[in-house]
């Protein structure tokens, strides 16, 4: 890692006090969840753009809680999700993850994904590697797919997906050995990078859900694609398809047998 | 919690090192992961096993590693799961438990569910409330079912049940927020308790992977039974439908439309 990108894994981490402090359990009442997590969300998505802009000042910042109005693929551009899974941080689930990528040329060169809950921070950036607190991952090399672990994005806030996304988990679950559902693509996408599942799906996430996560992946020795092998936009929403390279034949063509 | 109560929270607790004590991550290959889980399996087991007729030689033990014959409902038992969650055990995943119940008079009394990757245990006795590291814990009173975080098991070893349990998932889906799935029955069954989530439905668990779990649920506010609002065996195995008092009639009405 650079000396920047060391830079901004440190102002990643300093993230950590802004979502705990609203965080006693009697705070967080059934009513003011939605609250606090807008309250989270802005802060540190506050935080992180007023500390990027002051030591980048040239890269603009896409994010969650803002609008994305006029994007130049030409351009560079942080992708920030302040939280990523939020149904988790209003639970308490301990899986919801701050994600940090840098889009340059066209691609993601640099990614943070932030676990405050766990304290694990992933991190990769083009061709140095993917690491999770400082030390390398790579992804597993399970040899046969009724071995695998997948994790299956549900598409919560898009019930009508429901109907066509079912059989495509059915045929997943009958072929692989079991499935995983954290609520969080980010920590999903890092799960992949490090070896604890084989494969991540799910259909139409926004940029800054995946984007920073992607370059971990990546230089862990994943790969990642649309449902139908296509590049992703990165600055657009896009159907994610992350895994082990040697499930990804057979991924793809579960996926098509029920798309 | 009684004197005895808290010396089984403490020798549950030292099972930590026998977890940890194989698990570098270069042993754990992809061969030698079923291994590694036995070894972790028999240690864990021995240890608890030998402890407990120590301090209570009256209690004979059920667990997972060993043949439970010529069970007799009238006796008390210690009913133990050494790792539960095995497959994420392997894959580093962090979700997984050592999970133990006092059964006496036809109902579990004390339960002790230790996750030695997040240092969470959640304890419970009957009259005394539930607890997590110490502090009490209770159910969600989350009002309306739309809101609700449900846990899905998916029973990955018996696949044959996957055609008919998919569209209960499915059903359960459309009516609730979201759902999860951890791949460890007895950290689902905490995690309700503790209002991490709403609801856990499972079919045919065997006694380890329900009973020392029941009554931190219980004693924390929430309801459990088989799928049919049967009441629990302890001793056989169940179809298990946990959850917040006030879901539990929609809940079952999902299932019985599917099932």
């Amino acid at each position: 890692m650079t000396e920047n990108q060391n830079k901004v894994i440190e102002l990643v981490k300093q993230t950590k006090p802004l979502i705990f402090q609203e965080m006693t359990h009697e705070k967080v009442t059934e009513k003011g969840a939605a609250d606090y997590v807008t309250n989270v969300d802005v802060a540190v998505q506050n935080f992180l753009k007023d500390a990027l802009a002051k030591e980048f000042p040239d890269i603009a910042l896409i994010a969650e809680e803002k609008e994305n109005l006029g994007l130049d693929p030409a351009k560079s551009y942080w992708i920030l999700d302040p939280i990523d899974g939020t149904t988790n941080l209003i639970r308490d689930y301990h899986l919801s993850a701050v994600s940090l990528g840098l889009y340059e040329n066209g691609e993601i060169t640099f990614g943070v994904v932030y676990n405050p809950f766990t304290e694990e921070l992933f991190c990769g950036a083009k061709g140095e590697g993917a690491f999770l607190n400082g030390v390398p991952i790579h992804v597993s090399d399970q040899p046969e797919f009724k071995d695998a672990v997948v994790s299956f994005g549900s598409s919560p806030y898009e019930k009508n997906r429901a109907k066509d996304l079912f059989p495509v988990f059915y045929n997943v679950f009958m072929n692989c050995a079991d499935f995983r559902r954290t609520g969080s693509a980010a920590l999903d996408l890092c799960y992949v990078a490090c070896g604890r599942q084989h494969a991540f799906l799910e259909q139409n996430l926004k940029p800054w859900d995946y984007s920073g996560a992607t370059i971990i992946l990546k230089e862990a020795g994943g790969t990642i694609s649309g449902w139908k092998n296509e590049k992703l936009p990165y600055l657009a929403n896009a159907d994610i398809l992350a895994c082990v390279p040697q499930f990804r034949e057979i991924l793809l063509q579960l996926i098509e047998q029920k798309c």
